[in-house]
This record gives C-alpha cells, sequence and structure tokens, in this order.
C-alpha cells in the first residue's frame, strides 16, 4: 500500500508529527479535521487525503485520536526504532547537530564524530567522542551505524559517500553543496540540506515581494 | 509574467544555478537541453519547461549560453544584488552560518550576530560581530539589514521574529523547529530549514527501503 505515497506527502508527514505533539503536550486527546486544519493552516480535505495514504485513522464524526495519530506517523516515519547517526566533519555544523538533543528524543542518536583535524583528537561533545577519520572502519566495523551526515567540505563528499556504503551505512544526511554520485544507488537513501539553495529561495521571494 | 511560476519552479532553480556554475568552472560556454539533462538528471523536457517560465533563454538548435542563463538565473533568484544578514542565536549553529564563505559569494553577507550570552560579548566570527541581543534596536535603526537568521530556541523564536518585523527586517531564514506566527503576514518572507523534517524523511525512506 505504501509504495504509492507521493514524497511530497511524506514531507508534510513530518509536520502532522509536530503539531500533533504539540497538541498532546497541551493535553488535548481528541481533534476534529477541521479544528487541526484551522491549526495547521491546511484544509480538512488535505488532511484527510494525506491520512488516507495511510488508512485513514479518523472514524467519521469523532475526530482524531491525537496520541494514536501520533504513534502510527511515528511509526510510518521510522520513529518507533533508535537509528544510530555519526557525523564526518566535527566542524562548527557537525557540533551543532551532536548538541541538538531534540534528535534524540525523536530516536536519532549521534554516537561519534569523525574530523581529520588531530587538534580535535580525544575530545567530545555533549559525552559524543570526536575520532579521526581514519578510525572509520573499525568504529563501523564494531558499532551499528544507520546513518551518516556528512558537514565536510564538498570536495570531499562523494569519496567519502562511498566509502560508508562501503562499509554498509545506507543512509546519508547530506548538507554538503553537491548532488551525491551515491544518488544513482537505489540501495542508499540520500537526504540532502542545501542551505544555499535554502537562502536562494528566500531571496527569489524577498524579490518578487518587493516588486 | 513571474506571478503564476510555483514554488516548484523555483525550488529548482538554486540546483540550475549551481550546476551552471560548475559548467562555467569547467569553461563550458554552450549546452543543449539534453546535455543538461543528462548532468542534472532531469528530462530535457523538464528543463525547457522550467526556464520557459522565464521566457526561455535557449535557441532552438543552438543550447543555452551557460553565462548568459547562469547570470540571469542569478537575478531570478536575486543574486545580483547584496543581502546583509543577521544572524539570532549565535551557538554552534549560528557560528556554523557565520563561518560559510560560500553564502557571501552568492551575495549573502552576515554582518552580525546576536546572542543573550554575556561570555558571547566582545567575540567575533571570522571578523563578524557578536553582539548583546539588547543591541539589535540600535544596529537596525543604523545598518541594513535584509534578512535575520532564527537559530535560538523555539520558545523564544516566535517574539523576535515579531521583534524583527517591526524594526523592519521583512526576511526571516527560520531554523527553529516551528511554524513562526509571522508568517500569517504576507508582506513578511519566511524559509524554514527544518532539520528535524529532513531527518524524519530520512528515516521514512530507510524504513521504505528496508521492506
Amino acid at each position: 500500500m505504501e509504495k504509492d505515497i507521493s514524497q511530497a506527502v511524506i514531507r508534510r508527514m513530518p509536520r502532522y508529527y509536530r503539531y500533533l505533539g504539540e497538541l498532546l503536550d497541551e493535553g488535548v486527546e481528541r481533534i476534529s479535521s477541521n479544528d487541526l486544519s484551522n491549526r495547521m493552516k491546511v484544509t480538512a480535505s488535505q488532511i484527510r487525503q494525506d491520512l488516507n495514504n495511510f488508512g485513514g485513522f479518523g472514524q467519521q464524526g469523532y475526530g482524531y485520536n491525537v496520541q494514536y495519530l501520533y504513534d502510527e506517523i511515528g511509526k510510518i516515519l521510522g520513529l518507533d526504532r533508535q537509528h544510530n547517526i555519526i557525523v564526518i566533519g566535527a566542524g562548527n555544523l557537525g557540533q551543532a547537530l551532536a548538541n541538538y538533543t531534540k534528535f534524540e528524543k525523536l530516536g536519532f542518536k549521534i554516537v561519534a564524530l569523525f574530523d581529520v583535524n588531530p587538534e580535535l583528537k580525544g575530545k567530545s561533545v555533549r559525552d559524543i567522542p570526536i575520532l579521526m577519520l581514519s578510525e572509520l572502519d573499525d568504529y563501523c566495523a564494531n558499532n551499528q551505524v544507520d546513518i551518516a551526515a556528512l558537514t565536510m567540505p564538498k570536495s570531499k563528499a562523494d569519496s567519502i559517500a562511498q566509502k560508508l556504503v562501503d562499509l554498509g551505512v545506507m543512509a546519508i544526511w547530506n548538507f554538503a553543496h553537491v548532488d551525491l554520485d551515491i544518488e544513482k544507488n537505489e540501495d542508499v537513501v540520500v537526504e540532502s540540506v542545501h542551505l544555499s539553495d535554502s537562502l536562494m529561495q528566500l531571496s527569489y521571494n524577498i524579490v518578487k515581494n518587493s516588486k
């Protein structure tokens, strides 16, 4: 059933998850698609359509059970398990990622950072060790690694991504400003965060708004 | 003409710009939509359709002039002017943004960081000063600020975003994991980078790929 779900729908699911989490924090147990629609500024029919992709969850006239829907979307998003993340590049961005405690609450546990800078050897961020890139093979052989976040310069991104896949890490969270060669490999999952692209999108809308 | 262009098309433009920049670096002067299609892994007809939104640029049978297309897309994206950015929050992420020299090459100049931590007072990142949040009003009154990047905790995001708009900063690059109230204001441009959402998207695809 899930195979036909578009990435556009999937891209909206984390936002549902976030809003449902806020409702839970507020003690709300049940919500109609209309009320959820008002909060999220999307149409109620969009919400019903999106959730119907996964078989519904709502009961006509009774709205959604917030906890149930939250848990089910969590399962769809793979948040019912722990994902161990290593971060390649322990510069500001790598350390910023390691400092986000929220990722851990969602089941994404950063277990190690890697860098080539010998000055960082033996240091740690929030008790997460910074290791040398030369230790990567050993580390991957002896530890479960589910995701690698790439925060080092783009000139190194392709070779490191290939190395990671050779070591069995089949999911890449890419911050390097380049499309990775490895994206051609269908067994590898790549999600890119292109900060420059996001800035350009912003400046396009600035120009458009000023007209 | 531009008013009907979908955000989906706009989201693809930075990627064109990036590939055209790489072609220029390689000394390529002219490229057919087929060759560009092969490089970018999108169909040639998609490329032609996307670029036709802005009036074309190609000449039947001659392909695209790379420099011309690069410059024109740059103008569309508002890269033919300088955008001054302030960063609210001088933690790891704020400092990581300030350290990206690439943004500057694209015309996005980070001019100051702001924080509430008195230990950061008087410090700087790449000669970009870290100022105290209490200095924000004065700074905005005396300097051109086009974009504010929000990298502080989400509990403060809405109040600071509103304050920035009151100070005349009409574009927000939001890294706080929340939809800002200010997005309701049509005069304000908001572009959000939700890192947790990106991780969830990744884990969805991990689960799907493992089935």
